[in-house]
C-alpha cells in the first residue's frame, strides 16, 4: 500500500493545496496531510487551528488523514510509514526551494522519495501569503480558498 | 483617455523607477504614481516622506500625478479611473512575484490590465534594498537614485 | 491615438495569441496584428495562409487590422505609426527571448516601447509548436486554437 | 496496482534516465519505459536500436517493461492502463518544457497525472545531447551512460 | 600576484563554501575569506565565532587567510589589494542576487571583478539556512558542514 | 602564470564577447581566445574567417592570443597549459547550458576550472544570432559588434 505525505504550513490552506491533495488521492492508496510548524515566519493561525481548518477542507475526500508535526519531516514520514512526499510546484521560486528540501530530505533518509505535481493553471499564482495580504485589506478571497477558510480569515482580520 | 498607474513602495525611489515612470508618460495619456504601504517590511521613510520624495523626483515630467494608497491596489485604480497598471520587470525574481500580483489583481477586478516594461539595462540590477544597503555603509549612491534622494538618504543614515 | 502592434509568426494562431490581442484592444485605440516571416524555422502555413487565418480569427474584434511584414519589426512599426509593441509572456524561456528582442528593438528605434502582458493562466503553457505536435498525431486541438484553425490543421495534416 | 510510464527518446539512455527509472520502481508497482519517436530532431539510433539499448540497461531491475510508441503519449498510456507519467527534472529549461507537456497531456486526458522527480545531483547537468557531443569528439563517456551504451556510441561514431 | 576574496556570512560555513574556497586556491595566488556582518538577518553565531570557525575549517589549505569586514565589500577589497571576488553559484535564486551584487560592486569600484564558480553538484542544494533548520530539529548535519561546525551547531542548539 | 581560455564560436564576435575578453586580461596573465566549430548549427563565417575576425578585433589588447579548436575543449586547454575557462553569463538560458558544459568539462578533466563573468548590462541581451538576424534585414549593427565585423556582415549579406 502506497502512502503519500502532503506537507505544508497551510496558513491558510488554499484551493491550490486542496487541488494537489485531491489529485494525490487518485494515484496513491493513502494520503497524509502533514501540517507543520513555520519556524521562520509567524503564522496567523495556530497549529491547532490549521489542523482543524485542513480537516474540514478535506472532509469530502476519501483516503485522506490529517496530522501535525513539530520535527523533521523525514521523522514524521518514517512514523507514518510513508515513502513518498508530494509537493505542488507553481513557479520558479518554488522550484528552487522545493528541490533543495527534496535533496536534503533524501540525504537524511535515502528511502524517501519526493514527487512533484504541477499546480493547475488556475492556481499557478496562488499562495497563502497572497491570500493573507488580500484578506488583510478586506478583499474578496472567494475562489482562492475553501469555503470554511473564507469565514476563518474574515473573523481573524476583523478582530 | 488612458490612465496608467505605476505602483510601488518607493523606499526610496530609484533611477530605475523613474525610468519606467518616464517611459510610461510617452505611451499613456496620464500616469499616476501610487505610493503604497509596505505591509511585510518596515520602510525607512514614512509614507508622507516617500510621497514628497517621489513628487520632487517626477516634478519635471508632464502628465504625472502622485498619490498614496493604504488599501488594495484594485480599489485605488478604480478610484482613479485607471485601467492599466505598469510595472518594471528586472529579473527572474521580479517576474515571479509580479506575475502573481498581476494574476490576483485580475481575479479581483477583471477590467484591470497589468502591462510590464523591461527595465533599462543600466537599471536591470538596481533595487531600493540594494540602495539602502550601500547608503547604510556610507557608500556613494550617485547614479542609482534621483538627486533629491541622495540627500535624504545621507541625512537618514547620519542620524 | 495609441496604436499597438501584436507581432508573431502565428503558425498557427492559438487561443493564447487571441487572448493577448483581445486584451490589447481594451487598452489601446488601435491594434495591428503583424504576421511575420519565420527566418529560423520552416512554417507549415504560408505567410498568406497565416494572414488569412488571423484575419478570420480576429474578425469579431473591433479596432484590429492584420498586416504582414518581411523586414525588421521596427521598420514595420514606423510605417504603421505605432509606438507600442505588445507581447504575451508565458514562462521563463519566453522571458529571455522577448527581453532580448525588446532591448534590441529599442536600440534600433528608441521611441518604440515594448510592453508585456501576462498570458492568462489557461494559456500559460500553450504554444504553436505544441499545437502542431498534437495535430500531427491526430490529437484534439479544440480549446487550444480558434475554430477556423482546427479545420485548417486537420486538412494540413491529412494531406 | 499503480502503473507508471517513464517516457523519453533515449537517444541514448543516460545514467540520469536510469536513475529515475530505478527510483520509480521503488514507489510504483509497475514501470513502463516508453521509447518515443523524436519528431523535431534526428536521432542517431533507430527506434529499434533504442528499445534494445534500454532493455539491456534495465535488465537488472524488477517490475520494468520497455515499449515504444509512435503516437500521442496519452494514447500509449491508455493502452497500457497507466495513470501516472514520471519525468525527471534537471533544471530550468526542463521545467518549462515539461510543465507545458504535462499541462497539455492533462488537457488531452484529465485522468492522467504527471509527477516529477528531481534528478540526482550527480546527473543534474547530464543530457543525451551532451553525451553525443562528447562521444562525437572521442571523449570518455564512462560514468555518464550505462556500460552497454558506451560500446554502442563507440561503434556508432567510429563508422 | 592575484589575490581573490571569498566573501560570505558563513553562519555557519558549509562544505559548499569550503569547496569554493579550496578550488579558488588552485587558480589564484592568495585567497582571503571575508566573513561579513549580516545586516538583514540575525546570525546565530557571532562574527568572532564565525571567523574562528572558518579559520579552523580552512586550516589545512595553503594560501588562505581569514578576515572580517563590517563595511562595504569594495572597501575591504581595496584594503586587501584584491581585484577579484569569487562567489559560488548554486541555483536561480543565487544567480539573481549575486548578479545584482556584482553589478553594484562594479559600479562602486570599476577595477573590481566578480567571478562565479559553479557549486559542485553534491552541494548544489546546500545552504547555511537549511543546515540551521536541520540542526534545530536535531537532524544529522554530517556531510553538510566541516567537522568542527557539527560540534558548534550541536552545542548551540542544545543550549 | 595563469592562462585563461575564452571559448566560443564567435559567428560573429560581438562587443559582448570583446568585453569579457578584455576584462579577463585584467585578472589573468594570459588569455587564449579559442574559436570553435559549431557542431549543431551552421555558421555563416568559416572557421578561418572567424579566427581572422577575432584576431583583428582583439589586436589592441595585450596578453591575448587567438587559436582554433576542432576537438573537445578540455583537450585544447591541456595543449595550451590552461587551467581556467572564462565564460560570460548573460541570462537564464545561458546559465543552464553553461553550467552543464562546466560540469561535463570538470568530469572530463578535474583540474580544469570554469569561472563565469557577468555580462556588462549594456550587452546583457546581445547575442551573435540576434546580430545576424538584424544584419540579414539590413538593420544597423553599430554598437553591437566591433567595427571590422560591421563590414564583414555587410559584405556577407549583400552577396
Amino acid at each position: 500500500m502506497s502512502t503519500a505525505i502532503c506537507p505544508g504550513s497551510f496558513d491558510p490552506i488554499t484551493l491550490g493545496h486542496l487541488d494537489i491533495i485531491e489529485r494525490s488521492t487518485y494515484i496513491y492508496d493513502k494520503v497524509v496531510v502533514a501540517v507543520g510548524e513555520t519556524p521562520n515566519k509567524k503564522a496567523i493561525f495556530t497549529l491547532a487551528e490549521r489542523v482543524e481548518m485542513v480537516e474540514e477542507a478535506v472532509s469530502g475526500f476519501g483516503r485522506v488523514v490529517v496530522g501535525s508535526f513539530e520535527s523533521l519531516l523525514v521523522d514524521f514520514a518514517k512514523e507514518r510509514n510513508a515513502k513518498i512526499i508530494v509537493k505542488g510546484l507553481r513557479a520558479i521560486s518554488d522550484f528552487e526551494h522545493e528541490f533543495q528540501m527534496a535533496h536534503l530530505n533524501k540525504k537524511l533518509d535515502n528511502s524517501l522519495e519526493t514527487v512533484f505535481m504541477m499546480a493547475s493553471p488556475e492556481y499557478m499564482f496562488l499562495s497563502s501569503s497572497a491570500v493573507k495580504e488580500i484578506a488583510a485589506f478586506g478583499g474578496d478571497v472567494t475562489g482562492l480558498v475553501p469555503r470554511n477558510v473564507t469565514q476563518l480569515l474574515a473573523s481573524k482580520f476583523s478582530q
